[in-house]
């Protein structure tokens, strides 16, 4: 079982960015936690960050040449406009996608209130911290061993 | 740890309705999954469900009298338009709130795609099937413990 | 064959209500011209009002479990934002389900001009007066025939 | 008692157009059921279609001169935006008018939610079949005996 | 001379919902303040909260058949989009309708900067606290002495 | 001088169609009014008008042939939709144009508030009566003699 | 205790403009009832009109100078567009503020459902006639004594 | 007859501002146009300019008190949202009123194609040049005589 | 094989409308292309054009009857509005369709931007000049061919 | 080199106004701050402030004909709205105009966020506090210089 | 004669993604296409492809210095939102510019409906398939040779 | 004091791209005015321009690493829709941040009159050529040295 976990620009400033809105816990503690959970799961994992939208949309066919189980995405700020990052998960419509936003967007900006992406994934988990990439990781590893 | 799992209007028709949306397990299913998660979990459950808007009010403000300590909400359709229901979440503020959707509402009609509920709660679990609940009472464990 | 014809708030106060737009006959006559109209098609015939979403919600699913075999509803000003009766009313999407509305609501306020039912519905039956409701009831039944 | 049945532009196609939405009987068969429905109401019909929106609206015209009692009108795509038969049928006040669409507009595309005509017809029938015709002859008999 | 003052959902919380908005008096001492006033108004007056939409339309059917004089209304959550309620009120026309919002709605959400239910009062007090029931009370006593 | 004046779907209707609106005279008074006024100025007028689209373009189009220098055109209800009409007068660029309306649109229903040719007229007349034509040709006539 | 009461454009022709909307008694009937009612208050009042926004807005800035403790505002149609009236209001924060409307503005055109002004005051008074002006004299001295 | 012809902000820049759009001629050459229509018509003219909104509001009023027969308007800029304008407009309801555009405000800006004025007065000429407010004297004459 | 090539309103004016836009050729100069690319096609070609929507239609329905293989039109201004077209186009379910514009409609007037007639088509050509019509019909050759 | 700055509504109230958006210094430390800039550009500066949209309007009139050689202005609330200022800018195109703002208008309410005046600037200074001032009148100097 | 033919993220994954849209063919095969048909023009082709937006505007640029003759470029999903890749199209104004879709993007989201690239190219080749792409070369070859 | 200063896409090719527009002067035109200015302040300057969105956020974000005291930044046209480069800048809180456009684009198209960075900036300098980049070095020194 390979998951991929992707994060999008600026996750990675996690601890230095708006700590009151994403919490003080800095970008290596949640690949800690990331890393600790594949191996409850008995899962191997890859944590993948860019603020570059074309590296995101590689990484992604780079994980249907790798035959990756499940993926896990976060995608920052392109949520709310990167139909390209959409098309790419869009493309690999075999794997199993859920979108993870760690803080609740619907009580922010309007244009955080829409995801491009989401319709082209299996479900999100919205607001819920940085558990939230743990749930993600149980869920698409239970749509993965389902197909 | 008291926890009071709501369900809307409809939800009672799991395994009934439009399956090959909501799956083929029915509402008996779920309240069993939800009654041994909450075991896991050493918390007492009740699970509610009513079609009438007015009820599910009544009942949030019996969990305030109750000092119940979380909620999952599935507020079905309401989800689209009740203000009302929205002002009874907002008005315990103390409480963690966590509206779960078992379809991902974002591939489905346009009406769908907007929560009125969600910006009063603390996050959302959105497409993870029945399993939703299983994650969003977690979150709400997770959430009282902190506070 | 069975037939339930289902009226939402306020149709009760036909004949107290806006006359100049509803006409001057009362609830009590449209319930008898249903009535009679059922004998002539064969059928029986239950006509329900509430003001309550709920209560019409609840019926729409005893109707499921009653085998009824077509659906008449006028469901008032849930016509335009019940997405909790239209979520009902696709649950039982094997009775054919007709929409009545009594007057011309086309020439009404803006908010009339939307119907958040009839897509779930089969088809509408609008500014015919009280006759409409017996023109739908002629139809339902075809349509249970057809099945 | 002189009733006029108009069809707007592609009525004439019925049984070689989209017959998963219109169904597979051809125009004749609907002129057929309009003329014996006509006979069993005592009322002279004339059925008339054409593709040319002013061709329809020398109809209506020709209808004030010649006492028609009352119109029954299918616009089809007319319907959408032809606000020169809205204001055709607005000129001829005195004369009954229902609109008639076979299939259940609101099921389809946005466009087809809205009519342009239906505010200066007295009501309309939507989605019931060719039979949608019949009932809407019955109804504007009725509304020219009750001047 | 007959007062109904009615309240929607969530207003029986007043005290434990939003001080910051709605003030530190609870529900208790607004009936009382309502009540003191209808015995200066030399009025009888009733005071009616529901949760539930259904209950507040049959409430406002009952008035019209106790022949209540006038209505005081703070229609809570249901005032941004029950056509119910607003269809209920616009039934009893000849009762005056005058509809209260405790805060000043227009500082808020945008959902809550439009009514539909003032439309069909007389007018509308907001934003003057409590103390906007008693001002509401003594201009319904009035338009009901004028007629 | 050469003028041609148009009229529209329903504008022959005048004294028949809704006479609150479009005053009591008829088309045929209409036409004499022009007749004199043209005479007045020294110029030839042909005075069209159809229900057809098509063939106001085709009208059009022959101005352009027949070297006619002025255009008074009340398109009726193309006005709000006829992109169709709106190039066959962009086509004739050279020749002056005035739209006239002979009730004040912008007090009637929203849809006519539009219009979708007075873009590419030289001017606009609005609500003045049938009077509107006279002055529109006025100024028709002192445009062409600019050139 | 110094209360300010301004009128905005054309409230000086009440009586002539418009009666079925703003009654019939005149500008002079409205000032004596206001002065009645300061003195029933105990306090001095100032009444003022203007049909030029620029004086209204040095009107208020004059208040800041004279420590008036507290104005009662019916901008007339400043209340849907005048941004600097309501910057006006703004900058003067410490003082409480009331905004009347005498005819209820819901029931009328849609530019006059929006007031760009109410959101800069504590609160609103809608459709009471004229006796609207005593109700917010009255809650602006309350908010004045609570300060 | 006294006509009373008003030009709202910067039209006094006539043959400064904009040539291009509003052409050669200067103010002073349309004052003289219009003084010279007025004596054909056998009427007293007064021309009144203002850059202030509440200049044009008074004078509106005082032509109430002089028994002003007629008034051209050309409200400039105050068309698109001076509805403090168009109520006095309107409040002056016996007085026949014409809106006068000397370009074709519907070929500019998105914002000049609408008028808030115009549904108040009786009807409008838009583009004809400075002779547009010759025509508009006419009609205003006109309307007066048919009183 | 037997091709259609269909031209809307005003395209017959090439060569004199608009020359700026859709360049110095005339409409006999088209007709010529298009008989010399069939030619080279192999294909028996139809050019039809007309100003009169119904005449497309009767013509659409004609290409049915007379086993068209594929049909290129330039629908004109009707590409904006006529659903009446678009219903024609998509009633010929099985026939390939292109659709194409001369000039680059997206860097003209924003109504230009929408074509309701596309989405039934198989495709679309926009800006190549009068060579798009020869593109297009080599495509509705080649799909007509794998038919 | 003679400079014109100009300052709308409510911006005489700097020191008193909103201190948390505008600062604690006082219009007339603001006007220092202008003329001694203007000493340094060796120009001559009128600073002008009025709460009156006319005598905003009267001020370019003038300058125009004063040989102003350049314009800096803060619209204040006007910027939102009035099309009226915006046309006299236009007027006086030849002069050199550059619009300022104190705060960052596009980090508050929602309407600030447009203005109607910029399109007829040659540029805009936003959010640098006082000192925008400065910047836009060496700015202004600048392209005064250039012509 | 050198052309570039330019293809946005996601298009390298024809042949895997969502064949049911985009054909069975891989992107190999496309690259085959074009480069024959660049030796039947005879013409230079480099076709290019990049998952970044980055690239893909350095490629515009580069372009430039290059001497390319015409590019025809596939944006993919940046056609929807990427205003960066439309500077720099349109940076290059001297060279002939067509944009090509595989798919007839009208039928599928509403998204895919606006392209805010066509607004800067000479035209649009839009659903028929790869040999659209040889369509645009063909086009682009000619607009190069008339310069 | 050490100031970044960083230019969008396509900003490199000033003096090629548009020169009606952006001018005549090129890109390393620019840079030595920046770098004199930089001197004359007594700062270091990095001057940085990236056509790739993904570079920019990871110069922002080494920025912060670096110690940076102010930016100055044109985001081109990710001004209109990088909520990636908004997200970049907010994340930097710390850092006084000016945006800058060369031309006023609030007289272009009106895709540029939005700008979704401005909002987490300090301040904008919008239409004042090359030298407003020099009017924000100096207003983001200013700010830097308030801290």
């Amino acid at each position: 079982m390979k998951i991929l976990v992707m994060n999008g620009p600026n996750i990675n400033f996690l601890g230095i960015r708006e700590k009151g809105i994403y919490g003080e816990q800095n970008y290596e503690a949640l690949v800690s936690m990331i890393q600790k959970k594949a191996e409850e799961l008995g899962a191997d994992v890859e944590v993948f960050q860019s603020n570059h939208e074309g590296a995101i949309i590689d990484k992604i066919q780079e994980a249907y040449y790798n035959d990756v189980d499940g993926i896990v995405i976060n995608p920052g700020a392109f949520t709310h406009y990167s139909y390209a990052v959409r098309d790419a998960l869009a493309s690999v419509a075999a794997i199993p996608k859920i979108e993870v936003h760690i803080s609740n967007v619907h009580t922010r900006e309007e244009f955080r209130h829409t995801s491009v992406t989401v319709p082209v994934c299996n479900g999100q988990v919205v607001g819920l911290g940085l558990k939230g990439y743990l749930y993600a990781m149980e869920a698409v590893v239970d749509l993965a061993m389902k197909k």
